[in-house]
């Protein structure tokens, strides 16, 4: 088992652990522990309180430089969408590292090995243990190889604005000047309604209105980001 | 002002700011960003976003390594402890943040400057800038010089049982053998007492009975560590 594991995050993600123990570790539910008492293991949940905050800190600083114009309350609630449970089984599973964990019988009967909490806390158990086997810019890579493509490719655009959002597409592969242009205002004062456009690199990617140039703006982003989802599913 | 601060951080702590601007971000409060909006300046907010989880995966790397019998419940309990508002508030006092923030005219009337949260966020804020224009080992070495002498000098051992506080205050030198040792037990199967002798180096610390020998050795850890804050005090 412990053989297959370390050759699969060898082809994977190029780690080499230096201290093997740590990684059986992290792959150690308590369950397994408990059921083999005469072993002396150790569970993973030590590793998983550090990998915890490991991780809250390499998606903190991604957040800080990549979204310059998000205000704190937004960066914590994105982050929160981030690292909550849902999305850290989702990675584990995409590593393939359900496959791996060790359980008791009882929690394997039970469906552990599907379980999110289970599959979040092994996901960040593997994050501490990478942390201390070989460092911060170790466990800094294997994140940008494993969740950043997932936020730079929209995954979780549906937690920030629409601007936001719009802006994390269209900058994944760099910098790229985005323009909302006011085109129109029409009405009366007290029922003005605004158009405005979104361009980016000099194309017109949507057109949006509202009773004020926030929420025509808001809107403008919402319909270039559409096009630009059915652009890519065809 | 900002002159004042940079010599209290270089004469203190021996910290020298490359982009001194980071440095007055960080000790710039949202009031006083609203009340001087022809500045256009920053508010400390984004950077104590990220100070927080700069200063939550340097306490839990300490603890992972310095309590190693502690299980997760109880690492997550003593971090929680440590990073709390009033601990922060208490540090950020402690390095005299508190006289060079930055507020507007109404949160300095109504006491902001004393309001733990404020004093919180301040210390996270600058952990934040310190971490952005030095790095990680910066940022260690800070808390390393704020924070863990004060949890090896058992501020938070209320927080600890006895034992790991005991085993904290005695090893805060350097690693020292603390043995327990049952020394008696009597009384019927039923009402068994257990005496427990605890000592460190070869010398007797204190001794503590008990209905188990868990109970015993708390209750040694307990005695011993009373002793000893006597002994210093005097």
């Amino acid at each position: 088992m412990i053989e297959t594991l370390m050759k699969e995050i060898k082809d994977t993600y190029n780690i080499v652990f230096k201290d093997i123990s740590l990684l059986e570790q992290a792959f150690t539910h308590s369950s397994y522990v408990n059921e083999h008492r005469h072993l002396e293991l150790t569970d993973n949940e030590r590793l998983e309180f550090l990998g915890d905050a490991v991780l809250e800190l390499i998606i903190s600083e991604y957040l800080y430089h990549h979204f310059q114009d998000l205000p704190e309350g937004k960066l914590t609630k994105l982050r929160a969408t981030i690292v909550r449970e849902d999305s850290l089984a989702m990675f584990a599973k995409e590593c393939k590292f359900d496959t791996y964990v060790r359980l008791g019988k009882g929690e394997e009967n039970s469906n552990g090995r599907t379980r999110s909490s289970l599959l979040c806390d092994l996901f960040e158990a593997f994050l501490g243990a990478l942390f201390i086997d070989q460092g911060s810019k170790a466990a800094n890579d294997f994140i940008y190889q494993v969740i950043i493509p997932k936020i730079e490719s929209g995954a979780f655009s549906h937690e920030m604005d629409h601007k936001t959002a719009l802006q994390e597409v269209l900058q994944k592969n760099g910098d790229i000047l985005i323009e909302y242009r006011l085109v129109k205002e029409e009405g009366p004062a007290h029922e003005r309604i605004f158009h405005v456009e979104v361009n980016a690199g000099g194309t017109l990617l949507g057109v949006g209105s509202g009773k004020s140039k926030k929420v025509a703006e808001q809107k403008a982003a919402e319909v270039a980001l559409a096009d630009l989802k059915k652009k890519n599913q065809c």
